[in-house]
């Protein structure tokens, strides 16, 4: 548990097991019964959001659902999430969110308001409204689903699937934050902060968009940090080796958690994203600018393995030959 | 039970306490919470799709879950249906849809390959593309959550706020289907059609909008036939006065099944329009060019009452100057 005592080996395990990154496996499964060819369709499954192309620009459209436990452990929380999470699935693509929708089931009237009254402080806080959906008051179950349209040039959009051998990883991360006091495994750096930074963070992707400084980028969600690396790795049908120390981290052992845990836990504000190593500097001072930590992780590779390292210990944690994380094969 | 011995009173009672109907009251405290002004924004709350302005385009966007009764019921038909209420959401604005993300948690794969294969037939038959979501494939419940992203010219959008006293409302179904037969209260005239015949009568409504030929519009949905009339004119904070007489049904008695019944079901393909009355003609032409029933079943009214009539016998069903169906008062 010590902050320190990390291998690459422990970490591997630890990122391997973690259901955020087990439970994205059927995926594959449903999207081969789904894909229906389409010309405006430039991109769909793997990516962030799907991409549609309107004349020159581009409308963005995701969804996404807040993993039932959440829901049991901070109903107001799930709904802060429900927005925060679709939020960043447009920033990523380097668009600009316009508007959500949401379907709520929910058991009971307190239910409800906890999470609606989530929902509408994340609204609010990112000025992104919530402009329709679904109600149902009488459910069996607590279920919150939030869909989000966003809008970017065409030619400005950041794809997942476009990493090239060569380029450097970078993961960025706002540290200043912490552990959500109930859900250990999400690390809460929005619900403290100025509506005005938050808005600026999730910006910085819009223009590093527009200014064609990266080659690929994700947000970092459930399957963490090295998750989140891992699917964009293959999506793009590439590899990495990344160094486990130069990764951004608060003080661990000041919050009693474990490396392992940290590159699990869901940052909250964080992204993923490769660049060309001559835009490296540009790309680390804008995230730096609006408070984030940024850092050079790693270098993508054509070995379609994903390798983990500290010194000189090595280990593969996904081997995408063999195994995917996604299994996502019709993009 | 027999099929023409309703009379209003007895139609009047089986709406009202209809959970299509009752469970609608909820929306209005959430409403109040989650709304947010903003420029883009032109419509939201109370219609079937938000309406948001960009440039001369209008983005509609929308969301709607399944009723978990029906989950139970019959996975795939749930599955097909979370595609076409979707669908259906946006052709009612008179826009053209354009692709969809849905949000699915299943608890094991056998259901969750039933509703997949139920989306697919239905995307397929409309031809409008599942472009990506969320999966939980380890859920507590099984729940389907579609979203979908439509387009239209801003001035041939069609709402539901926009009825005026004195306009013909008009009800138009396609009568040629069967009572679904895994869930008695739905209407199945979809299944068994050719895509092009599908395609032909979602395209109507865009159609009618582009002509300027309603005054507002509404697909029927969960509520029924007047139940769904009933938000179209609270919206518009009008009234009606109906003949029950009118409205399209097909042979109730053959079916087995009371007109209270038919009146609550879900039609499959159905919607509820108000025109001038110099426009009757045709509207009723258009859905009936593609095989619809269209038949005018009444007038909308200055009273904010929905009165229903039978001959010399009438009913008030809703007044909503004492209480409203959804309760929705930002718009």
């Amino acid at each position: 548990m010590s902050a320190d005592t990390y291998t690459p080996e422990s970490v591997s395990n630890a990122v391997r097991q973690y259901d955020g990154v087990r439970r994205k496996k059927a995926i594959g499964n449903l999207v081969k019964t789904l894909h229906i060819d389409n010309i405006d369709v430039v991109a769909s499954y793997g990516e962030d959001a799907a991409v549609i192309q309107n004349g020159r620009s581009a409308l963005l459209l995701a969804a996404d659902g807040i993993w039932n436990q959440l829901m049991d452990l901070d109903p107001y929380w799930a709904g802060y999430c429900s927005i925060l999470v679709n939020i960043h699935d447009i920033a990523a693509m380097g668009g600009r969110p316009i508007a959500m929708v949401d379907v709520l089931s929910a058991k009971d009237d307190e239910l409800m308001d906890k999470v609606t009254r989530g929902m509408c402080d994340a609204a609010k806080a990112f000025d992104v409204p919530v402009v329709g959906g679904h109600l149902h008051p009488d459910a069996p179950h607590n279920v919150i689903d939030v869909s989000i349209l966003g809008i970017a040039e065409l030619d400005s959009v950041i794809y997942s699937t476009t990493a090239e051998p060569g380029d450097a990883i970078i993961v960025a991360i706002d540290l200043n934050g912490r552990i959500h006091p109930n859900a250990g495994m999400n690390w809460d750096s929005v619900t403290m902060k100025d509506p005005k930074l938050l808005r600026s963070q999730i910006a910085v992707m819009k223009t590093l968009g527009e200014r064609h400084l990266l080659t690929a980028g994700k947000d970092i969600s459930n399957p963490g940090i090295i998750g989140t690396l891992g699917m964009l790795l293959e999506s793009s049908g590439v590899g990495g080796l990344i160094d486990l120390d130069a990764i951004p981290r608060p003080d661990l052992q000041k919050l009693g958690i474990g490396f392992e845990q940290w590159v699990r836990m869901y940052p909250g504000m964080g992204f993923v994203v490769t660049a060309n190593q001559s835009s490296v500097e540009q790309v680390c001072q804008l995230f730096r600018k609006v408070g984030m930590a940024a850092q050079v992780i790693g270098t993508v590779t054509n070995t379609r393995k994903l390798v983990l390292q500290k010194g000189a210990e090595q280990t593969t944690l996904f081997n995408f030959c063999v195994e995917g994380i996604t299994n996502i094969t019709t993009v």
